[in-house]
């Protein structure tokens, strides 16, 4: 569908102020206008850009995955998700990936390839999340965690991911939007 | 992993104010202490909880699926999703999930699951997102939207679905989650 056909439904911007900023993202509203002319605010969260790096190790025909398990601060409970994090200024996002992939696993991969890239939630988020495949991974340092981040690294296999996966503490929309990723990207849908 | 096993993982509560209270969220700090003493305020964002449906639409052996083609305040972009919304106060997800399916499509449909339930993002998001398909739809009535919504009806076919979703303008990681969870509840991962 062309961009033309989507003229009844593009709201116009008018103004925007920031409500408040705080160390992970700013909230402001946009005031907009309709194509029928109405008027009204809008809330928009401006966040960094995010990545998630699904770290895949190859053991002969057996593939386990690296994990990070840590208490969220949003569910105040332990989640279990792949590696994630922001991109930090001036910084590119796969460049983020490897960092975070280091800093919270010690692994380096030798290939590193952006897999999807997305709105966490278009309704009122404006940043991407992007996710990466990394492979050939080695493990060369300790954890290198940010202040106030602990957390332990998890390694499991791909039958027990794939059943747990979006279940209990293994439930996250980012986790799982960038598994969805994986198994497109790997040619394991039907 | 027992929760005995994550306690060296535990942040405990301490106190929490409210920052800013919008239409759609409140954000919050949370002040927390980790198990080895530090204290540090955090961010939450306190949201009704979401659902997503994923309408299904069978024709002898084609399956086809309503989607919304609506703008997006937090992109500022015509997106393309699948219909989605908040539980009001006092109803329960399902509830909300057959409202939204005929407030966007107006369609009823004869059965509805829940075939996901994850957290939006564990980092700072307080609330869960469902996920439901949506089977045997019949059209009884025209849209009724909420004021300030503005959207088109789209159907689409599996197989262009199955190409498009994750670009595009149909780049929602709440939407692709929840085809991760259809395609997983319908035998659809290899």
């Amino acid at each position: 569908m062309s961009q033309n056909d989507d003229a009844h439904l593009v709201w116009e911007d008018l103004q925007s102020e920031i409500l408040i900023e705080s160390p992970i993202f700013a909230l402001r509203t946009v005031h907009r206008r309709s194509p029928d002319g109405r008027t009204a605010p809008f809330i928009a969260l401006d966040a960094p850009q995010w990545v998630t790096v699904i770290p895949e190790l190859q053991d002969g025909v057996a593939k386990e995955f690296l994990l990070v398990r840590q208490f969220r601060h949003g569910t105040g409970e332990v989640g279990l998700e792949f590696p994630a994090g922001v991109v930090d200024e001036g910084e590119d996002a796969a460049t983020a990936a490897a960092r975070e992939l280091l800093e919270e696993t010690g692994h380096v991969a030798e290939s590193l390839v952006s897999i999807g890239a997305v709105s966490p939630n278009p309704a009122f988020m404006t940043n991407t999340t992007h996710t990466f495949l990394a492979k050939g991974l080695k493990k060369i340092a300790d954890l290198n965690l940010d202040e106030n981040e602990l957390l332990d690294v998890q390694q499991m296999g791909f039958e027990q991911l794939s059943q747990e996966i979006g279940q209990g503490p293994f439930a996250s929309a980012i986790t799982v939007q960038a598994w969805y990723f994986y198994l497109s990207h790997s040619g394991l849908l039907k």
